[in-house]
């Protein structure tokens, strides 16, 4: 697909050490977690905003796929080249900037790794909420561009919340910087959350402007077991009314429970149900929360709830929730594993009907995630070598995504969209609204060079059924 | 401008008893806060977007301008008709349809008084934090269209942090939802952001999807009296830099002192500059923030630091806070009221900047606001009577904007572009940005009927000077 003239730009652009199109690199960059896999053309890995921009007007004028790549750590295939072209990676761009305690605010470049920035703003006494689980590896340039969430969303919001200004890259080359590093400032339209979440489609973040907050002084971690699953959902909705906003509410079902003890032996309880809470801030705040939670677990039926003692049985209850997801997989090597939200009141009426769907659809479902806001990461699990559980498997997560609209609910809390939800974009968005944001996208890029076949813009993913583009 | 035809049309979709073509009306419909004046053809007062979505659809047909107007208590004209037209007044959907107590969430229509919302949501224990000085009369569809701030920005964020979803007519007349009622949801281009602080020109909000947080339950309000205006300045950062972040940090300047004094005698401490200090959250925390915020400022240079004993107390320091910008029309009958922000560990420089800007161009300034978050308005008095001091004042202003964008800053926080700023959009926003600014209207508005001539998007204001446009 490059031509010879286009290769060797590229290594003038960059510098021959920076790009690559050896088979065996082209491989480590053609796949993501969602584990379908597609052979770039070439890899870079620039140095700055400049190279970037030569690299995208290239790519306009001689009209080649540039696909921008975090750490590829995605479960809906953002970061995947479906049509070949470029990769650039942001690897070599991990510098954090600056750190302003004055200000609380940080400048980082995208490649920096999340957990290693918390861990340094930590160090300064400030707080950076954002947590994928995936944060000992992914980057924060992959997480503005899929808008990444956590645990800590409930209390804390997500990526999007504490994005103060970006450089972007546009399509067509052009260097643009959006915000600033203060909390107001309403000059020209938001362009800078038009760029957090839009999966590379709009723009190659180069610079991000972040906001900080100070580090809650104390926090408290407990689980409580729930012999009924409803129970357990139900609880939620109830420590939020009990005016308590805990920093995590997770939620873990029987067949998660299972899988991890067998894949850890944590000494996790065996029951239908855990919740997983923490409460922080001041201490006194604390003590006061985790008593509400308390009584309000044991009043919805909780059988028991226990407070982590030490930091090693902290660690220990989210090693054990971090684990979740590879567990599972060795229940079924194939896991369906999509990311639904629904505003929290209605989480009972989502789990009951999950565990119906599977009924129907005769699959092993497993469900976790951060029930505080409402947002499950529902495991369909399937054995791809079995097609008939697959398709079984293919219309349960229809049917959970139809059930989710239902309850007012949205398809993706942070995932994103990629490839893997586009077909089911309609259920959520209606034509007029898809209309309008083609026509943005083409505002933006009227080529099509960035990114093309993702979030159902255009391109051959679009309208085809779930795993279709896919080879797990 | 409006042909028979269109008013009989105005009035077959909205209700004869709901448009108004009347001299007397049109004035009422005419001005905001800037004190500019431009009559409107025509004022509809629409129950729904339906009948909203007629009118633009209209609009688009017969080529009229729209603008869409809350309390006309904005400060950068963004609900003048400019061009005239037909203004779409709110007022008639005044509804607060769904308070969530469950998911913290609140479903609104555009109309409905923000101070009476507030009320309405803390008679539940919940809190709706967006403060703009205007609340006891401006409305939620204003305040999204502006992003109107206030005094709790720095802790609490503003009305873009608390917008989760929207009902919106587009100007070519669809209508269309965006976001939702949860916290998470990454499906499609963020396009609630987009429309919020857009001004009028992307659309008509007729539906407001809001987030609430619990009501914190104690609160202390402290008044320091500095003797130098440059060291309650530093104070501001200090109290961040000891790990507090209050929920307001408001400061003001001896002009602004003086003024509230002649105008209302509250019995304020004359002095350089008083800093208005609020912590919120538990009653113990409060109690351990209190004290450090009194330590801080007295080692930054307070002479003195006063806690309000009871209610009264507190409402008498908020009602001199509140009414400083109408004591100050007192000083001179003109009053350039800019709302600059820098970064907090700016503040100082901002200020002494403006100080020797006042002294340079022969102006008294007067300077108040959220100090907390770095957002001061300015205030450059002067007498349009006399022309000189006038243009002295214009270039006073010009000189603060420049100031501001060196320090890193935004020249306007939170009264937005409208025709006021639009002059001096140049100094912030690139011609890139610019650029790309005007395709995207142009995308959701290709024949420019909604709200025209803002934002230095087009029309006769951009690149006026500053007051060209106005009618004070």
């Amino acid at each position: 697909m490059l031509t010879p003239g286009v290769k060797k730009e590229l290594e003038r652009i960059a510098g021959k050490d920076n790009v690559s199109f050896s088979r065996e690199d082209l491989i480590c960059y053609s796949y993501d977690a969602t584990n379908a896999s597609y052979l770039p053309d070439a890899v870079v890995f620039p140095g700055g905003p400049q190279e970037i921009s030569l690299i995208l007007k290239m790519a306009n004028s001689e009209v080649f796929p540039v696909v921008p790549r975090g750490a590829g750590s995605g479960f809906s295939g953002g970061s995947l080249p479906i049509e070949g072209g470029v990769v650039i990676s942001t690897e070599r761009m991990r510098k954090i900037i600056e750190l302003d305690t004055a200000n609380l605010t940080a400048l980082v470049e995208p490649g920096v790794v999340t957990g290693d920035f918390q861990k340094e703003v930590e160090s300064q006494g400030l707080f950076y909420p954002p947590d994928p689980t995936s944060l000992k590896f992914s980057t924060i340039g992959g997480n503005i561009a899929e808008c990444a969430g956590g645990p800590r969303g409930l209390k804390y919001g997500v990526t999007k919340d504490y994005v103060l200004g970006l450089e972007v890259v546009l399509p067509t080359g052009e260097i643009i910087t959006t915000g600033g590093k203060t909390i107001k400032g309403v000059v020209g339209y938001d362009l800078t959350r038009l760029m957090v979440g839009s999966e590379g489609t709009l723009g190659v973040v180069t610079k991000a402007s972040l906001k900080l907050i100070p580090l809650p002084p104390a926090i408290k971690t407990m689980l409580a077991v729930f012999p009924r699953l409803e129970d357990a959902a139900t609880s939620v909705a109830e420590i939020i009314n009990a005016k308590v906003l805990p920093c995590t509410l997770e939620l873990m079902d029987s067949v998660c429970i299972r899988c991890v003890e067998e894949y850890e032996k944590t000494g996790l309880p065996q029951a239908e149900a855990l919740v997983l809470i923490e409460v922080d801030g001041d201490a006194q705040t604390v003590e006061k929360d985790s008593e509400s939670v308390k009584r309000v677990c044991l009043d919805a039926g909780a059988e028991s709830i226990k407070v982590a003692a030490d930091k090693r049985e902290i660690k220990a209850l989210w090693s054990a929730r971090r684990s979740v997801s590879t567990a599972l997989t060795r229940l079924r090597p194939y896991k369906l594993n999509e990311d639904v939200v629904v505003p929290r009141s209605r989480l009972p009426e989502l789990i009951k009907g999950i565990h119906d769907i599977g009924k129907k659809r005769d699959v092993t479902i497993a469900n976790f995630g951060h029930a505080g806001d409402g947002n499950i990461h529902v495991n369909v699990m399937v054995d791809d070598k079995d097609p008939d559980e697959k398709k079984r498997g293919e219309e349960a997560v229809r049917d959970i995504f139809e059930l989710t609209v239902k309850l007012n609910g949205t398809i993706s809390g942070e995932h994103g969209v990629g490839i893997t939800k586009a077909p089911y974009l309609k259920m959520e968005l209606s034509k007029e609204v898809m209309d309008l944001t083609r026509r943005l996208k083409s505002v933006f890029d009227p080529r099509g060079i960035l990114n093309p076949g993702k979030m159902g813009l255009e391109g051959p993913s679009a309208g085809q059924p779930y795993s279709a583009g896919l080879r797990r």
